[in-house]
């Protein structure tokens, strides 16, 4: 029948993170200048090996090397898709486990000269297949906006309903109509107003503040019908 | 800064597929006894290692595992997710690069010793995590089927617009409306008819046959406001 399947010569195994951020209603990447070859001293995606004797997975393995090489913690992660084959990576067949982080540019890290917070749309070349693995993320996050919460991942702990609602905006590169969006946050039941909290504006009178519910803090609403 | 980032133990690396096929209106998962340990003689997801040396990259070793291991080929296949940890395999830490494979009921193996067809729904227990795995691809093929093309894997190259809507009643566990289940098809406009193809039935007048567009036999169609 079958030949007796024989485990191989080992694939080279790294778990990587396309972190992003909104800077000025942009979509920002946190990008690091590789300390070691292959690519020593060019910027890409964080990334780093499995500690099997301290990972509990590999999105521990990702919140690990947030902490460790970017130093941040609490993002938003999640996995996006595994990148395999013989020409990604010139140390040999690889298979690299991406993850797409989400972190509000409050919490972003403080500058260091390895660190580059760059516009998706201004990154420069990068090496192994890390433009495919941002590019798939990119994606991810424009169509999760659609039908999800993942977007409040970019805000702050509290924000008003005009501020998540311009996060939509920026990620979907469209305007939303007020009311439908208001509706649509009402009929997910996400959002929780923070009592007492409002935010003054120059322009308006003071808006109300909103966190999401507890049990949405890690688990996305999904809205089937989309927005 | 960061102490020196080393490759640790290496991580057991393997590719696993849910294939599963439509017969008598239920879902069925295909599974394989496997013939070594660790659980030698235990009904399993087929599954297998990467072959470096002849596989372009994960799916193609997908693909070679119901290829070589359940004599298949022309699956659909889409990587579902991967599974990691020290837990799920006794041979240590380990990476799983999950595959959801759909094929239509005539397109089945001969049947064989080692090969089970089974209603999801009837599962025995299975090894590893192989329930969680399954199970994820459950959810998948369900919420695809919501808004896009995915159902037509498990149908045979031409098919009348009754059987598709019966598949896609059957993967989401509902009736749908056939007025609008045929507008939504129209609006995807993904289906093209098999000129002069009819099938016959006792009684019913001959229904048109319908094939996918060339262009979608890769790639889903998909609809962004669902069914």
């Amino acid at each position: 029948m079958n030949q007796r399947d024989e485990p191989r010569a080992p694939v080279h195994v790294s778990v990587d993170v396309v972190l992003l951020t909104l800077v000025e209603q942009q979509l920002h990447a946190v990008l690091l200048r590789r300390a070691a070859a292959p690519f020593a001293g060019v910027w890409a995606l964080p990334g780093g090996y499995i500690h099997a004797e301290e990972d509990a997975d590999a999105k521990a393995s990702a919140a690990r090397v947030l902490r460790s090489k970017v130093g941040i913690e609490g993002a938003y992660l999640e996995q996006l898709a595994t990148f395999t084959g013989p020409a990604r990576d010139p140390r040999g067949w690889s298979v690299a486990i991406a993850y797409c982080a989400l972190l509000p540019v409050q919490k972003l890290p403080p500058e260091r000269e390895d660190i580059n917070v760059v516009a998706v749309s201004e990154l420069p070349q990068l090496p192994f297949d890390h433009r495919s693995i941002l590019n798939a993320a990119l994606a991810r996050v424009r169509s999760k906006s659609l039908y999800s919460s993942l977007p409040v991942h970019l805000c702050g702990e509290t924000f008003t309903l005009p501020q998540l609602q311009q996060v939509y905006e920026n990620l979907l590169g469209e305007t939303l109509n007020k009311v439908s969006f208001r509706r649509k946050m009402d009929e997910m039941d996400w959002l929780e107003a923070v009592p007492g909290a409002m935010q003054s504006g120059a322009a308006h009178r003071p808006a109300q503040l909103y966190r999401v519910k507890p049990v949405f803090r890690q688990e996305l609403a999904l809205s089937p019908r989309g927005l």
